[in-house]
């Protein structure tokens, strides 16, 4: 039997041939030339000869089935047996030790590493063998899929020698799925596996999500939220995640799930949950042992405790240390391991303490623990000390244990950055923090993927978590484009020295082919994304600027101050940034090792991109740029909205190459995203120019000579209202309609005749959704319905929203009219008008052209 | 306001903008190239002056905005009046009378006819003025329909100056809609009017088909069956159908009702419906006058009488002219006029009397009433003198009536031509039809379109009627190719003497744009689709050889025969055809003009295409090719099935060039299409090897070397049962599976190792949805669910299906096994394997090469 997905793939040879295809994501298949990959006088094997039999084995099977199948239009015939073969051309399918058992001369001395392939074409004589040989069953999954890829980007195998091994143990992703199917922080619908308190009825997704982390090497898969519910631990659900297990396990990936340290006590029904009362130890060593009587390959377990309000051991005085090697000894008989994860803090700091830092708090609670975590303990490490920020530096925590294992904690759902409504390509973020070299070692490199790789200190056991979100959403992700950060993830796990131009390139091909334009533009502009969105967000590393108590969506740049959470950056009329040097700040700086110390410390060299997180300047502070601090804030600001506006006419020059779909839906959100962007430019260039009282030098904030304010029309029925906070309405005020009728705001047209674009800008609220109408002289020129569901239900940064008009014909004197129809408890909201010269005609030809 | 449509359109414009949108079918307005349409120093108007304020001009407004808008990116100013005028560059439309009143100086003395427009652009100085001109508010819609078309394919507008109108004031679409909103004929899902009895609660889609109609022309749709329900002449249903007239009325579509005349009777409380009994009379004109009262603008009435069991005036000894004249003098005070079905013939018909021919009929039935109908009744005259077979002269009842007015009556729907599941372009067909001379009158050309159009004898009161059936389908009609037919039948109607070629180009670039190669690859498709379905069909005239007395649609070559229906072809072991001529037949040719009658009653003269239709000859007859009759049907069922095959790789040429969605859903039935073509071409070419018992020269038919039948496999769970008819199954026989959990055949593979094709034949009966794995040693490499709704629920020649599994690499002595599992009545019924070399890498490298 086929597994699952790829019988149902198979019976559907259609769908799956469409490029795009949203189920299969980056595992689309399309059709390539043959020529190209099996050139003149190389043939294209005619059998396939499987010398494993197992689960695992089969998957890798079934994938080179489907994806010669849909790419070279070819359906290799299985040999019943290596000796029945007759075949000249043959594809081997085996693991390192199966290989060398049929054909001992195949064999070589060096063996592949844990997990590892090789790939190669051996002619010998008349026989042609294309081998896929694995150095255990998940090694030979991860050669078929390397295969796949290597056909599917048209690469030759002519002279096909390839070994690869992946660089750490752990590569697992978590999702933070409730079991009432909600996801916390997920952008992307809800939960493929939980729904209404149980596992789904229907598991069709979770084949297809196995799938997609089995392609790129992804061994493992936490399916509940670390804020975890005790309940899932309770022997009748343990039996329903059985069921995603069994799926997972035909593709290589661990079940694991997090845990709540209270369970003992809230389901197991005793008095404590103190892990070291002999009681709580025996309790957790029989439910560890109950759940591998029915999840045999049970990855092991998550816990974040003593963090955000969730229980843990501070409670009865033990260490995290304690807690978690009470769970490493049930686990280390089965194979099983604890992640640990480091993001501790405490979210009631002092915000007048000027020694206050919650960036101090990782390494403040675990360095003093290095050396005594068992060794299937892994402690799982934020990538930045703070919480996944538009920018942040490595957390010091990566050189502060050097004695135990570790994993990065990469964060796949754009929780503070756009959360898949903006495109932002994230690999260049966590490339970033990956090559930062901690100086650490004399002996040894010491960048941060050295250590959690274990080249470092030695610490082999540790790796790669991503925290993926993944929704029933089509598209996985939400953004057709975001899937690049998920395959991202995979492949910097596999391999971290990896570009982030060579990943990339890779999703665009297996996603859409290897057209040159379309792999040109869409790599651009996923390699540009995050730059762009750091430049009309948070700048210098103060911090994404966003509304930090709530949504973490769109900006409200004062949510960070004057509270307990720490996410600070102490903006004041004088200057900005948090001062975390050792001479006068936090002493956070002095938590890296000296030589990475004293380049933070230092204002020479404190890199300009993190200036704001290390030290606290005026404004006129000049960067190395040369600019001052202010100007910058301004400059980039303006230079970031303008840039994610030309990220549409670059999108729209694929219109022809891209599945209609697809294309339409990406299309949506990249023009949502430029209006948004000029939300976080005012908002947050108006706000610093409000507090810290200096004129923009090109004289572009708070000036609009373009701009008509709402509550500077004629009103009929519209009434003004207070926006809070105030710089996410153009003047702090937009008008409300709250008659039942309908209302409208009109303005006579002053300036020359011509041709122009005219932008309303007005406030989506999710319980609603009125209806606009344009008018000009009295004629709708368009309509729209205010029917998006962002993450708020009041006026506010994430609920402002733009809606262009291209193209319009204007005339001095022309009546224009927006009239606004409520819906729901949302009063129709309405900003400003802007109207600017047309650019209309310009994409026109420009899809003309590029034909 | 915007009209609806329009409206919702604009409100969408992402939606919209997409090409081959299936709501706006041909009206996609895709982006242009502004350059081509105004070229450098013509500029684009910036203002539209609208002179008129009626709902049809404001329709034709609100077209003109959404069209330029999307394909222009430019959005006009709408001028608040001319005193108020002050652009240089302005859209001006409006009636002839508003535009002479407006500007007396652009008057021009030849009027234009009823219903047509002119279009100019007029340059006076400064200002330029692009005219939109009607003869009256139709013609300024068409007009801008017009205007609309020559911008989106790309015309250069510099020297604009057309004048056009329409050839005929009857052009109406019949939809034949029942009530309870099933559609009699209809392929494409259930009525957009009706349901469960009543009008549609929902009625969007109607609006989308006004605009359809009128964007070709069409200005009357009758929305029920011809085999009308009585009680949808009842107060109640008259209400609930003016909204449908309401929203017609804004696109200039008169809305119709095809009547029952026993009316009077059933719903009427009458104890007659004699149509000269003076109650009968008298409730007529009441209730015409009720109907006007609720439908102003109500087009009259279609009449089905005395055909095929519907009650008529015969009941009383009365005439068709007599009952149309009542219904006439009715509808004359209000401007409607009747259309009176010619389709008048007995279906009792003794099929052993050699004289007796149905398509005499309707001659027969109506010459003699020549000048006894009133001036305001058409009579409605199929195109052939049968029912839309695949092939038929032109009715000789066109130049059976001088004194009458005619309307010709074209099928769009395919009841005859593949349903919607077969790729047909029907234009070709009509214009045989249409252009054929008559030979009716030395003085004035008497081709069939000039006897419509009333050229020929003066009666210019008629024009054309198609049968539409669209549905809820989102292509309207079911396969989105076949929405040519509905475009092609209005531009006929408007006017005849366009080329099938030039209609079909305007369709696909309508519909997907100006690219060369996708006009070249589409328009050739169409225009050889219905020699394609002739070749692989009915030859030579002898009626498509279908299922005729049940759904006429697979094959059925029997069905004609020895039933009183008359669609005989009167194929024995001797000869084939129906003699039709006066010296020996049953005199049918002798309707004709003596000129025509004269050439198809000599089998020198008589064309080949029409030979088995006018006289019956042996089956060694040469025919003008050289060839004999049998080996023509031998060669042209191979031919088609051939071509049939080849229109798959012509599409798939198109993959990158086609949305999406609208690619798979034609692909899957090009596909569909060549397994039945192949199902066709066997079970007409072997019924006649069978009957005639003359070989094929060729030694194809019956001969099937690479074919291996179900009942010769080794049969596990599967049993053998004949299929009727037999020639609609390979040997007569196919094997069924009566067990529940499934069934298997296997064979072993005999011939050399290379890449084959599997070709697996099967029924898929209507009833059920049978699962169908093929397997090769044990592996599977295929799965499948005979799921399509096919019209038959026996196996049969509407059942009969073909599934390719393309490049399989097989080697000597493969097992090859295919496991069927029943699902609800269906037995997994499995026919055949066709093995044949595999062409599989063909279409890889061409779709490589055609970028």
């Amino acid at each position: 039997m086929l597994a699952g997905a790829a019988v149902r793939a198979l019976g559907a040879v259609d769908e799956v041939r469409r490029p795009a295809d949203p189920q299969a994501a980056w595992l689309t298949y399309s059709s390539v030339d043959a020529h190209h990959v099996f050139p003149v006088g190389t043939s294209v094997p005619d059998t396939m000869l499987m010398l494993g039999v197992s689960e695992i084995e089969a998957s890798a099977r079934d994938e080179l089935q489907l994806g010669l199948r849909l790419m070279l239009h070819r359906v290799l015939r299985v040999a019943a047996s290596a000796d029945s073969l007759q075949a000249n051309d043959v594809l081997v399918v085996g693991t390192e030790e199966e290989i060398a058992e049929w054909k001992p001369s195949l064999k070589i001395a060096k063996p592949l590493g844990p997990e590892g392939f090789r790939l190669r074409r051996v002619v010998a004589g008349k026989k042609t063998w294309l081998i896929v040989e694995g150095a255990d069953e998940r090694g030979v999954l991860y050669g078929a899929f390397a295969l796949l890829r290597l056909i599917a980007e048209e690469r030759s195998l002519a002279g096909l020698n390839v070994v690869e091994a992946p660089s750490a143990p752990v590569r697992w992703t978590n999702e933070w799925d409730n079991p009432d199917g909600s996801i916390e922080r997920g952008y992307a619908g809800r939960s493929i596996f939980f729904d209404q308190g149980a596992v789904r009825g229907d598991i069709s997704r979770i084949a297809g999500y196995a799938r997609l982390l089995a392609s790129v090497g992804i061994n493992g898969c936490t399916i509940n939220n670390v804020n975890a519910d005790a309940k899932l631990l309770q022997a009748e659900n343990l039996r329903e995640i059985a069921r995603v297990s069994a799926i997972f396990r035909t593709y290589g990936v661990r079940l694991s799930l997090a845990i709540d340290m209270s369970s003992p006590q809230s389901i197991g029904g005793l008095t404590t949950f103190d892990p070291l009362a002999p009681e709580v130890v025996a309790w957790w060593k029989e439910k560890i042992d109950e759940i591998y009587s029915v999840i045999p390959n049970f990855g092991g377990v998550v816990i974040k405790a003593d963090s955000e309000g969730r229980p843990g051991p501070s409670q009865y005085g033990r260490t995290p240390a304690e807690a978690a090697n009470v769970l490493a000894r049930a686990l280390k008989p089965h194979g099983g391991v604890v992640l640990y994860r480091g993001f501790v803090y405490n979210h009631h700091l002092d915000w007048k303490d000027a020694k206050a830092d919650r960036a101090r708090a990782g390494y403040d609670n675990f360095h003093e623990l290095d050396g005594k975590f068992d060794d299937n303990v892994i402690v799982q490490i934020k990538h930045g000390p703070i919480d996944f920020q538009v920018r942040e530096p490595g957390s010091p925590l990566f050189a502060g244990l050097q004695k135990t294992n570790e994993a990065i904690e990469l964060q796949i759902t754009q929780e503070y950055t756009g959360q898949q409504r903006h495109l932002v390509y994230l690999v260049p973020m966590w490339k970033e923090a990956l090559d930062t070299d901690m100086r650490a070692s004399a002996k040894t490199p010491s960048r941060v993927q050295d250590i959690v790789t274990g080249k470092t200190f030695g610490q082999a056991g540790g790796g790669f978590v991503g925290v993926a979100n993944v929704g029933l959403d089509d598209y996985w992700l939400g953004h057709p484009l975001a899937l690049a950060n998920l395959y991202g993830f995979g492949r910097l796990a596999w391999d971290p020295a990896l570009t982030s131009a060579t990943i990339v390139d890779e999703w665009t091909r297996l996603t859409f082919g290897n057209d040159p334009q379309v792999r040109s533009v869409i790599d651009s502009m996923q390699l540009n994304s995050w730059h762009i969105y750091e430049e009309y967000t948070g700048p210098l590393g103060a911090g994404t600027l966003t509304d930090i108590i709530g949504i973490h969506y769109g900006p409200g740049i004062e949510s960070s101050e004057r509270n307990g959470w720490g996410q600070w950056h102490r903006a004041d009329q004088d200057g900005v940034g948090m001062d975390r040097t050792v001479a006068t700040g936090t002493g956070y700086i002095g938590q890296y090792p000296a030589a990475l110390a004293a380049k933070y410390e230092s204002l020479k060299t404190c890199p300009d991109e993190l200036l704001l997180f290390m030290h606290h300047v005026p404004y006129d502070y000049r960067l190395h740029s040369g600019k001052t601090v202010i100007q910058h804030i301004y400059d980039t600001h303006y230079a970031g909205a303008a840039a994610a506006a030309a990220q549409v006419g670059a999108w729209e020059s694929l219109e022809d190459k891209i599945p209609e779909r697809t294309y339409f839906e990406v299309l949506r959100r990249l023009r949502y995203q430029a209006g948004h962007a000029v939300v976080w430019r005012d908002a947050v260039a108006e706000w610093f120019h409000e507090t810290s009282g200096v004129d923009d030098h090109l004289e572009r904030v708070d000036k609009h000579p373009n701009r008509i304010e709402a509550e500077a029309m004629e009103l009929t029925g519209y009434a003004p209202v207070a926006v809070m906070p105030w710089e996410t309405a153009s003047e702090g005020r937009a008008v409300v309609c709250k008659g039942l009728g309908g209302c409208s705001a009109s303005s006579t047209f002053a300036r020359p005749d011509g041709w122009y674009d005219v932008a309303v800008q007005y406030f989506d609220l999710r319980n609603g959704a009125s209806r606009f109408t344009l008018q000009v002289n009295g004629t709708a020129i368009d309509e729209w319905t205010a029917d998006d569901v962002l993450p708020s239900d009041k006026m506010d940064g994430h609920t402002a929203t733009r809606h262009v008009v291209s193209g319009v014909a204007l005339h001095k004197g022309d009546t224009i009219r927006v009239i606004g129809a409520p819906e729901g408890e949302e009063p129709a909201p309405l900003d400003y008008l802007e109207i600017t010269s047309s650019s209309a005609s310009r994409p026109v030809r420009a899809r003309v052209a590029a034909r």
